[in-house]
């Protein structure tokens, strides 16, 4: 299968993080990126609600001709995947299969820790993907619900971020965990504030996980021409394109999608 | 104007200390209480998206034959009051008005803080109210965009809200106001850690600012019967539940509201 152009969202910043390692590894695609920014954020949501803000998205990037769908969101990839693939033909890389994977690959005494949102941990998806792949492995979980707003608060180092880590994970002290999901594509930059408290644990981001899913699973070869990347938005925020830009280390022409 | 059927919206849990203080003061009233959890917080969208939430939730509230609508969100009050009072009937009374007049009553020296979402200060609601009634009063504005996530987690008198809350307020230090306005229905719970920090200045809160606005502006004469009170969500949250039950100190049923 020849993929050209990708379809990504995520209900807001986050999955640029996603969107940047699949630019810089191949940038001979289009991309179309989508911030669900009018209904974020998504962690706190219920299912159904989730569900049909993912089924929106997807249905926004489909008008664009797309050949894969990410959806670079570990809460809506928790809950919309069946759902989505069922509604879509095209196909659909979520973040838990290929997070699951790595981190299994990764961990040398089968204790895996996993943080995510309170949505993404309630739904007990990667505990079960790791559980279906590796029966020996052990899964242990924290939900972090302030995470995501000291993020976008741009609190990547901060005295607050640190005392709220250390709470959230405290309980992996004692677990001797080796290997840590990012369930959440916000989390990357507070990996300097994550290794301070746990200092010998590999950390497993979104993104790696799914360019190394990209690898294994579909022909991407480079080619010798330069894809687009556009950027799409639900609300019109000055905040999410600040946040993207940085994030991005690239200026951006955001643009609204009205769905 | 006899007022019977009160509606109350705001984005999540914070109005119900708004419906809390006009429930205890006026039992016989029946209220219709929404939070838009299914898309909440508002305090970082866009004006357009604000104003389209606010128009959604007052039409839901609009069928219950409501005599009086309340917008117990500062920042939909801060963006939405006047396309809202084109589209309805009914008397609306929203959050700024209320607590600019009430800060007025209460300062001494004529400077006046206000905290609130970076949306609501953005909107310059408050400032513009407060310089209409009184051309000599002096506004000083900090938007506190992690108080309504640190609200959310129940972190009312917390170490971690403590050292946010020191930054937020430090600029009001030096400025010497007696005076805050509490420009967000989430903060109130957060009252002992802000006299922490601005021992000696009055704390206006919208609840009691509506309730005096609704003494002086509606002739609600006490009866004696007990209405209900039906509160209602966008998105089934379990956290919702909770932390309404808390606010208000009784048990609800919560509804769900498919707008």
């Amino acid at each position: 299968m020849n993929i050209q152009k990708v379809g990504i969202f995520d209900s807001g910043v986050g999955g640029l993080t996603v969107a940047k390692e699949v630019k810089a590894k191949f940038p001979h695609l289009d991309i179309f990126y989508l911030g669900d920014t009018a209904r974020l954020p998504y962690g706190d949501k219920s299912e159904e609600t989730i569900i049909k803000y993912s089924y929106k998205n997807a249905k926004f990037l489909f008008t664009f001709g797309i050949d894969l769908l990410i959806v670079a969101c570990n809460t809506s990839s928790s809950f919309s995947l069946p759902f989505l693939e069922k509604e879509f033909q095209f196909p659909i890389v979520g973040m838990i299969n290929p997070g699951a994977n790595l981190a299994l690959k990764r961990t040398k005494n089968n204790k895996i820790g996993l943080i995510g949102t309170r949505a993404t941990i309630r739904s007990g998806a990667y505990r079960k993907e790791i559980e279906k792949i590796n029966k020996e492995a052990l899964v242990f979980e924290a939900a972090c619900p302030l995470f995501v707003p000291l993020v976008e608060e741009g609190l990547f180092e901060d005295e607050v971020t640190e005392i709220v880590a250390r709470r959230y994970l405290k309980g992996f002290l004692e677990k001797e965990i080796d290997t840590l999901i990012l369930g959440c594509t916000h989390y990357p930059v507070l990996i300097p504030t994550l290794k301070k408290i746990l200092p010998d644990v590999e950390m497993i981001s979104s993104g790696e996980a799914t360019l190394i899913h990209l690898q294994e699973n579909f022909h991407l070869q480079k080619e010798n021409k330069r894809g687009v990347l556009r950027v799409f938005a639900t609300d019109r925020s000055t905040h999410f394109k600040e946040i993207a830009e940085k994030l991005l280390g690239e200026k951006i022409d955001l643009e609204l999608a009205s769905i």
